[in-house]
């Protein structure tokens, strides 16, 4: 059904419920037909930048569908260090593996990379452009919440933090509209908040947006979507300096029933005594990410 | 039996000889059935510092075992290089594998990740203070050499190099004192000797500890048990420069019939030309160390 | 069958033959009995320079044919960091494995590893030394562009770019030479030209050695192979900004059926406007290498 995920653009609303109903399948065990699909075949994990969450989820995710693993985790070690371009490193591993995973710090990076692959390619991460595993993950979170894939919409929804170049929002915010979404908060430094183009665009089609950089507002919202002030991606590291630790979030001041996601990893932008409260669902997130992932794997590679 | 793999401190005696005895099955190939255990199950290797022998030895006992293995070996490509804390990496990777083995630098680590982890945590070093894994593959080594489980006591073990830095010291030290091991020499330059904490506490035990700067005295003992002097430990490098290559052993120093081991790696603290001969254990112990590590997890993860 | 996989000058015509033959089978899936061979079997990959097509081929072909996987691919995250010994940490992998990968920057470290392994030791690139496995995918293209392993023999095969330094041409060449090729335009800048010693010692063989810096006799050859300025490999920097770039191939410098291969990777040696024109060969070494690496594994663990 799906060729290659590379942009939460191009993922139908048919094709993301489909994804959340597999991975209830996966979190219940009712699933495990699905190692047919995968045995024998082979995960290509290319991280040409640091991750934990999203590179070992997949693995696992791959693992327990009863496939194997190849790749690499520091772009230093591959033929990247003696000039290899990203099309000839992936028209070269396209032959060794069935499925290749790749996060990279270039945006349009998985794109080029699925115009020379023999094989289905998953965006893991293109510099601050897009997301879309971790989107997935998030609406299955919020599906849980929420109580039912019926019950998206009428939500006020706040997004805390690194919107300029946080590509989990770039990538959630479209996913959420398309789920009949239609009110944000967007909570940030002035330097780190959503590009105007974004915001023209979405509020052209109708959608209510909120644009502060005051921190209290988070209680006005249903659900808070906060970032990590992403220092790699600031060009000026003295702009950084000026922006971190701006927000940070303590459990005194959520109102109650206020659901915190986070796509982790966090600095300090929540304190560590939310996570005992009914107010975290980050650690829910990481739990997730390994059933939607497996149902990203099945839908990819079961289906052909 | 076992729910983590801290310190040695907390492994009973009737849980070290089963370990043992378990360890012997799995040389001898009695034991195939473990396959049942860990089959579809993951382990996963967080390395924050380098290792060769540890984490390939127990990937190794993974796969034997019929398990898959995901992890890092280089905290570089982790998320803690955007500032993540342990509990956070480890309450994540938690949800993605069966067992986590993991090294670190700080002493106490893998305590905290035991404390936030719902799977169970191998220390495989951390810092200064305990290797566990390490510690029963050389109790094993040492039953190999003695004849039988029953055959520990009465020996007298020298300790050579780095006992002030080395965990696997201070890790083996305590275990041999369990196994009522009652003599031993502790052989060091002043710089690296054994804290006197764990001296006065090991004497008003009953034990006898003499402390002597001498490598001559090596020939005093039944066994000894050298150390690499560990750069990395050194917090000044100066004192690391006057302390290095003190002890150097060669063939024709050992008295007929002394044994000699050493955790690996070493740089030149034991001569290749002793290698060849009847006194070198040391790859005995690297050979060991894959039976040790499927008894380990086999007690780990086979009796839940 | 074959020991260790060290050097092309091991290797008899029958087992080249052989494992050409046994490639074949691999790539039209007549074999699948191989996976009882390697099932339960352990390929360590220890890569202490970076690759990415070596290191995930053998990688792919050991999982294909039903083994599994350790290894780094960083020396820096091992025990060689601590000062260890080639010997010692190979004489420490065996025990861990049943068949070891290696590539390392000095010339012999795969011939010193295999004199102190219990397990075969396969040379994936020993500096500027040898690199047979690649020579053997090199052999297998051959044979598939001339249309049989009877018609080798009788070709003109020029050799581009830097052949002082580059093992894959070095163990190419005796290769061809064994199978009965005679004659090799040598195309390099002065300071890259191959050897005056083995230059000697082919032509003392009967072997008719041209040599040139001008490019244009590229079209003198029925096949070229063409090789990275390898920057590494250069002591002196300066050196190597002189001579990179000085030769590059365009899809309107080549004669109608001239063949092109590179062992990848690539800088900008080749055009990409070459890769979609039948000239282009490079890419279907990379496909190759797959089924050559796991026939290969068989010749050496499946007939022990």
């Amino acid at each position: 059904m799906l060729k290659h995920l590379l942009s939460m653009d191009e993922v139908s609303i048919d094709d993301i419920i489909s994804i959340l109903k597999l991975s209830e399948d996966f979190e219940n065990k009712i699933i495990r037909q699905v190692f047919n699909y995968a045995c024998d075949k082979i995960l290509a994990t290319l991280f040409y930048e640091p991750s934990t969450r999203t590179r070992l989820s997949f693995e696992s995710a791959m693992i327990r569908s009863g496939g194997s693993i190849i790749g690499f985790s520091d772009s230093k070690v591959s033929s990247v260090s003696k000039g290899e371009t990203i099309s000839d490193t992936i028209r070269t591993v396209a032959n060794y593996c069935d499925i290749i995973v790749m996060r990279h710090s270039i945006e349009g990076a998985a794109r080029v990379a699925s115009e020379v692959s023999s094989v289905p390619i998953i965006n893991a991460g293109d510099g601050a452009n897009q997301h879309p595993s971790q989107t997935l993950l998030d609406l299955y979170t919020l599906k849980n919440i929420f109580g039912s894939i019926n019950a998206f919409g009428g939500h006020t929804i706040g997004f805390v933090g690194d919107l300029k170049y946080s590509r989990t929002v770039h990538s959630l915010i479209p996913a959420l509209i398309n789920m009949n979404e239609k009110t944000f908060i967007l909570i940030s430094p002035q330097e780190l908040c959503l590009d105007q183009s974004f915001v023209d665009r979405y509020r052209k089609d109708g959608v209510i947006l909120r644009e502060t950089s005051s921190i209290k507002h988070i209680n006005d919202c249903d659900i808070i979507y906060v970032t990590r002030i992403q220092q790699e991606r600031f060009p000026d590291q003295t702009e950084y300096e000026k922006v971190k630790n701006v927000y940070r979030i303590t459990a005194d001041m959520l109102k109650p029933g206020l659901k915190v996601l986070h796509p982790l990893p966090r600095v300090n932008e929540i304190s560590t005594c939310v996570d005992k409260t009914d107010h975290a669902e980050y650690f829910n997130q990481v739990r997730n990410g390994v059933f939607v992932r497996q149902a990203i794997i099945h839908k990819i590679l079961g289906e052909e």
